[in-house]
């Protein structure tokens, strides 16, 4: 019964094996491979448009680089308060843009409510000096409460960024975002309004590995994001490895079918502890369920052995993953009823 | 016959293996797991002393990681003007510091001449605010010309910058130097006065994996690194896969063994080489070759398939590495001869 | 009447008159010169210990190259939400620091709540690597709306963030503070608790000097700040200039007479607003009024030619300076009458 | 007998009677007041071109604030090996660019060598990405020896630098420069291809003044400059008091008279110099002489009480200013006689 996280779960067997294949003779370092080409083929077939791309092992890695090509130091990065880039990352966007600030918005289930976002945009003053103004706008699907954004929230909020400068996603949980709206890839972010994103397959079965996209205009980016991950270590000589986490992460359509199974522990989880008495404090849009325990729930879990963390807003998380099997939520059941 | 650089080269079997032995279920992330524990002992096992250390994906986060905790961004990093902080890694060193400088010094075979380390350190003024003060010395073994320091060259270099500051080793190809020196681990670090380095994996038959190792007194630096690795993105989830690799590397001499496998190459080929009227320009102290070679000799080898590269100095490089074949090398003698 | 800000208006001509004195044949450059000596002097005399000091044309300036000294990259700095360095420096500390973060805490009249402080302190955790924990404290006194802590208003905050690291002191408008306080510039700065500080000049009839003071503990930053100043163009060559300008400030307590006058122009300027209907929004401890204007004032003020500005929370904010005539307060109270 | 430094030297008394002008009533804070537009349009008028600009205190300022505006932080500044911002200016422009290198030239007289300009910008690869290509190049005019570049020189170093990116002058000592060449201050800046460069006032009479002048193309960085001016602490609120130095120091060619005497008295100088016996080490194209003394000669004119500088290159450096006195220079030529 580990509910602590998705990272905490083990590699699909198929990406392991996919390293295994990757490691045939000698091959060009620094992603002059031919499977760091073929990731690259897969990204673009998925997002059913051209891009540029790179890969990192860590989200924070993918976000980081990504703000600092479009936010200058001297610019701030509109986000939600509860955000994984200002909550987790022990500031990792200042870092990589050289000192920018990060600009937090309310909203409720992570999700940047509109008429903060409206009101915080119309106040930033580019032309005032002595103010940091709002120069990209950054979201996170599924947001850091577990909820999806729909299409058309992403887009409501990328067109009213658009005049301030470019959309960032964080899409370490974008698979189970997508499985849960029913949208595309390329609906779900470009047709959106997004510019580049992180594009997780960690979280969701890989060893590490995000892949940054750049989408259209933001496509101009591509040389300066290729130094800037040189420069911070983010180019591995042997990136063969990380691009075949990539392409078997993406073949046959793998990571939405890990999704789906991280998703269906999750619904099944969060319809136990509901008829065990708990509340949930967000909707469960993919593999996380935040939930108010009823007394003795968490207490009798722990003491089963069960990993899951309490919630600065007085719920618990739970965090299922692909490897979730159908016993540990079982077990959960059971010891709830 | 691929002798373009040991990046180039697959990984070996027993490191791929270790990460399917890593993968059993879930483990705790960020490096709270038994396999970081474990190849943190058997570092400390093979270096004969308590250390701290971080494991990252590539050696120019390692270098930049190490120097940033012994370097303030209003200091310099004395090192050899070929060195791999200075000509290959981008900027990372300024990166990570936030603007040091790095202070170049001459030297054959890409060793630091001790004269002019000595007079540098001399003309270095810590209380003059004008000038940037030398805080830190990098050595590189193998260097850039793949030779080795003796314990004793790296000692006297050492101990020349303890009064100025800290003492890095990038040891990108550290086990091909101890091979050929003979020396232990212990003795070719921190015995001669190296308080920090960077241990390379990748080049010598891992997935790509360096460990930041912190010896004595630097130890004091592990909160400040732990810190500034999360902040770079170089705290993966599941570090578990990382130190994975560190542990079969370590385990049972295989380090060493490829080390000396890809030094024996190295050896084989240069021999042919010279005798083929090819003339070193550096010494074979590892697994590299520098050669000056005899007319046609390179043009000969190219048409045949060989891949190699033409060195800024004339001479051109050839890298061998544990996975160089027999055949590769009698191969390349043949066309020689 | 000009009440748009203490910085529109001009120098005394005192100080003026002290460059002209130090004006005479060449002097060592640097800082290196019989005035820099002095001003350190005198600013030690004024505080009643020893320190360390520097000086530099503008509070962004001292702020700044003070927070960096006591907050690491990847540390952060708590203040109030409205903090100078938060509004209004254009992410200065960010940049000074290599992109720390501002820890931001509300409380009325832009004074740190006890309670908020409490918390944040408390949920500052430098062991969990993910966050970033605060690491410093930045009080402003005035604050930002006008208002003074008292000496046991800032021991109180200072002693809850000992544990955590070091306490600055943004004291643009200190003169200001202590007139109405009655404190001693001791015993509202160190004795306080208080271990470096922006001890603002211009603001209070400079021409742009503010000195950064670094007590007992904190006096080991002093190489640092050095280092630091120089670096970022904060050292100009005629310091002799900057220094006239402190040494004039602080001879037979002319700063004290400046404050004494601004903050009684404001005190009048209040009363008659006060009494025209207008509803005061902060308490007016300095030379600073923030009020709520009855129907129509601040249009009749306008139209007779008064300079001052609505602020962001309903008020319309006046500041006087030791330049403000009593026919400017004159001819505005006859406006509101 | 003070050959120190020209910036030993006292501020010329119509620039310090310029402050008392300025002093007039309030003036609106930060730049927007009537003498910064009248600076800027003096500064048009003598550059025969339209132009933005900004005030700083110091020429470390005014170089790297210009210099963070053309180099990312991930590319490198050539400039000769003696460059002040190389040598004198602690690390400066690698602070402000986020960590940009300087590639360092060689060129006697400390103008960069043409032939080792065109080789090194020949080597720089902007596509091979584990290098750090050239993006700017700065040169300096007077260079650090005292020579004068003509626009010749000038302009065959731009034209070469030109594909790679922007160029800057650091006219610490232009005036001096002008003086010697001939030239109009168009000629020597924007006409021989200099995009922006730092117009220096201190070293010639003001008391801390520097313009950083933006040109033609260049225009387009000025929001950005204002921006990283601010972030610095580089905009006092008071800027009415940099832009009347700047007034006064270009009415009615003060400047270029002030320039005219101190090079006028580092000829005389040097005449007397040489006729002792001394050698010139580099040609006195300014108010700076750099001598091989004769015998003896270096201690009998410290015995006197003359005040200059030994000189890493076996020289001694001898600077002359505005106020350098003939009773000076006699007083010298008497001790060498």
């Amino acid at each position: 019964m580990n509910f602590s996280s998705d990272t905490a779960a083990p590699v699909h067997p198929a990406i392991l094996e996919a390293l295994a294949e990757a490691n045939a003779g000698p091959a060009p370092s620094y992603g002059a491979d031919k499977w760091t080409a073929a990731a690259k083929a897969a990204l673009a077939e998925v997002f059913e448009t051209d891009l540029d791309m790179w890969l990192v092992p860590s989200g924070t890695a993918a976000n980081a680089l990504s703000l600092a090509l479009i936010c200058p130091s001297h610019g701030a990065i509109a986000c939600h308060e509860e955000a994984h880039i200002e909550r987790d990352e022990r500031g990792a966007p200042e870092f990589y843009t050289g000192g920018a600030k990060l600009a937090l918005l309310p909203g409720p289930h992570a999700k940047i409510d509109l008429g903060a976002l409206k009101i915080r945009l119309a106040a930033s003053r580019p032309g005032f000096v002595h103010e940091v103004p709002v120069c990209a706008l950054s979201l996170s699907n599924l947001t850091e409460s577990g909820a999806a954004y729909t299409v058309s929230e992403i887009a409501e909020r990328a067109d009213l960024a658009r005049a301030h400068g470019f959309v960032h996603l964080d899409g370490a949980r974008f698979a189970n975002a997508l499985v849960t709206t029913g949208a595309t890839p390329a609906e779900l972010s470009w047709k959106a309004g997004i510019n580049l994103m992180s594009f997780g397959a960690t979280k969701n079965g890989a060893i590490g590995c995000e892949a940054i996209l750049l989408f259209g205009e933001a496509r101009k980016f591509a040389p300066d994001l290729m130094a800037r991950a040189k420069r911070a270590g983010h180019m591995p000589p042997k990136m063969r490895f990380l691009a075949a986490q990539m392409g078997a992460y993406l073949k046959d359509g793998l990571w939405l079918d890990l999704a789906r199974r991280s998703n269906a522990a999750a619904r099944q989880l969060a319809e136990s502890l509901v008829k065990a008495g708990g509340k949930l404090a967000h909707p469960v849009d993919g593999n996380e369920v935040f939930c108010r325990l009823p007394a003795g729930a968490a207490d009798r879990l722990s003491a089963a052995g069960a990993a899951f963390y309490p919630w600065p807003d007085g719920s618990h998380r739970f965090v299922c993953s692909w490897a979730t099997s159908d016993a540990e939520i079982e077990a959960a059941v059971r010891l709830l009823a």
